[in-house]
């Protein structure tokens, strides 16, 4: 395995307002951040050659193959790959059109993820009876609930710690305007509400969203031709595991190997030896609370069992050494399944440029994003960095 | 946009038997198809870096994600990404594979496509309801019976036209021991057949069949280290149209502008000028044979409203100079839709090779592949070439 290192750049990234967006479509929402990106990227729709779309779970005609991206965007006669990998889709559409201009075909390219998850028939997680484990009435809360158990199991924390992930997450999303839930929760509400799937309640789930968010990745050479204030693409790890991986008696449930494997990869790439000192932010994959310190364990900023404490340490806090999730995360802005890959891609973007406004992290040279899906089976981990 | 000529090899092929494979699953077939790739290679499990999967229909858990193939191949813990485009999906899996090789990334990639069929709901053309114009109770036989008509009306051939295509694809099918139909048929017989959309008969229609296909891509400095006898990807064309194309006004009906553009690109990263000339076999999308002739016209191969003579004057015959399916096609192979395009690729390397034993064409060192699909929406053309 080599690397892409410094051959491709993020010159522009736009996102739609993520939330149950009952006025507005599928096409609506790509074309919100398509035209945010292209203003952003100062690229005019022909400059871009080649796209690819992430969504997950097509309905109603829109998200089968690359001619529904053609239909909302008025981008006819190049090519539009649709890519899907659970809940890493999104991120997979980045991975992919990265490739495409790293390889020499394409000077510009778009990644954009869209996805409705109101209004539509099965609300929600929609698999489609396609999952071995959800088809036999397992839900995702359920399923990530065995892993805050045996967590609580092994390393002693409680629902008081998982309420500090949701805490933290509430306030950068009340920072956010594109995020679905803009408000501040206190750790006596997260405590009270009611509970989905023991040890989760309400709002140690992501909740169910509309969204669309939109990268354009250009040569790194050309990149200042377009955009002076452009990110350039580190790593990218991606890992896949067994779609039944509750079936390998070596899963000790405290951590996901995908996940491992992926940040492995990306460290590789971008010669990230120590991540909890090199990476200066991170958005990562927090479906439910517990998943977050999962994954400071699994992305290498803490040790096995001891990721928790980054939490009274405030070393994940945005005004830490390592803000995690500044925009809010899936805790605020939800998880439409294709969109929140790029999502996160666009949030590092905008923080390592210093953009960010109310929510800008103090370190903001190299950023990671990560999403980790299905059965904890699939893992995808970018690193971007300032130039 | 640039070109990714000479950077990709493709190393190994495999290809299950196509058929009625009520015996063999998904999965069965995927390592059918891979077991035979990784032996004609000479590569081991181990050296597969990344794997892209070209499933169009995921059922009963098989298909949606990367972790289908992770499963079925025991190949844990590295990239595997699903790509779905419509009938061009198996194709997909392979340009986004020669991306990841030409970028420097992996050294060593698999494409695998792999569709059932038969044994399933909704056996067959399965869309889902996703299509908008499926959707309204059109099948895909009335849709490009539609385009045969208008053929017939504007350049005055007819039923025994098209029916020279169905003999000649059944002729080299015979020859092919993969293929679901391996026998010959005749003209009377073409056209006797009981009519499924006027003016398609049963032998104008590619048949409903399982199966799956595999190529091992390499990096073409590498190549020679696993195998000698290697072809080059000289182009990849993409090109995406809208999904309801039928809504334009100024499209014609007696071609596919998709096929057109992906060709157009394909050619101009290959450096092919006269693609008459230059090809020397192509396998073409025939899902139809009114589609094989409008093939013909919209890669080059002859003018508008004049391809149907190629068959006359046997240019596209087995023996001619730029034979077309000389596997037998998508009428002797079927259409799995996922496994179509990288069977193709199968196909045009073992042909290029000079092993391709009673259906070998004489003149073998520039061949294509050729895949159009959805309402004619989408379309992907690949060059490979003998280095």
């Amino acid at each position: 395995m080599g690397d892409i290192r410094d051959k491709v750049a993020v010159i522009g990234v736009g996102c739609a307002k993520f939330g149950e967006n009952f006025e507005k479509g599928y096409e609506d929402m790509a074309v919100d951040a398509f035209t945010e990106a292209l203003e952003d990227a100062h690229v005019e729709r022909k400059d871009i050659e080649a796209a690819w779309l992430g969504t997950f779970s097509p309905q109603a005609g829109h998200g089968k193959a690359g001619t529904s991206l053609a239909d909302a965007l008025k981008l006819f006669d190049i090519p539009i790959t649709r890519v899907e990998n659970y809940c890493a889709t999104g991120m997979e559409a980045f991975r992919n059109a990265a490739f495409g201009v790293a390889s020499g075909m394409y000077d510009v390219a778009l990644a954009l993820g869209v996805e409705k998850m109101k209004d539509r028939p099965g609300r929600g997680l929609v698999l489609e009876g396609h999952h071995p484990l959800l088809g036999r009435g397992t839900t995702a809360p359920g399923l990530f609930a065995l892993a805050a158990n045996r967590y609580f199991h092994e390393f002693g924390i409680d629902k008081t710690t998982l309420a500090k992930v949701a805490v933290k997450n509430h306030r950068n999303g009340a920072l956010s305007p594109k995020a679905h839930m803009q408000k501040e929760v206190t750790i006596e509400q997260v405590l009270k509400a009611p509970i989905i799937a023991w040890p989760f309640g309400l709002f140690d789930c992501c909740p169910t969203t509309d969204g669309s968010a939109a990268a354009i990745l250009c040569r790194a050479d050309l990149a200042p031709r377009f955009n002076k204030d452009y990110v350039l693409v580190k790593g990218i790890g991606l890992s896949v595991t067994s779609g039944r991986p509750y079936n390998d008696p070596t899963f000790d449930y405290v951590g996901f190997r995908a996940t491992v494997g992926a940040a492995k990869q990306a460290y590789a790439q971008a010669g990230i030896k120590n991540p909890r000192k090199e990476i200066h932010l991170a958005e990562v994959h927090d479906c439910f609370t517990m998943t977050e310190i999962l994954n400071y364990e699994d992305l290498g900023f803490a040790e096995k069992g001891k990721g928790w404490r980054l939490l009274d340490e405030g070393v994940v806090q945005l005004e830490g050494d390592l803000p995690v999730n500044p925009s809010g995360g899936l805790k605020s802005f939800g998880h439409p399944i294709g969109a929140s890959g790029v999502r996160m891609i666009a949030e590092v973007t905008t923080q390592l440029r210093g953009k960010a406004g109310k929510r800008q992290v103090k370190r903001h040279d190299v950023g990671l994003a990560h999403n980790v899906g299905g059965p904890g089976a699939v893992s995808c981990v970018t690193v971007l960095a300032n130039p």
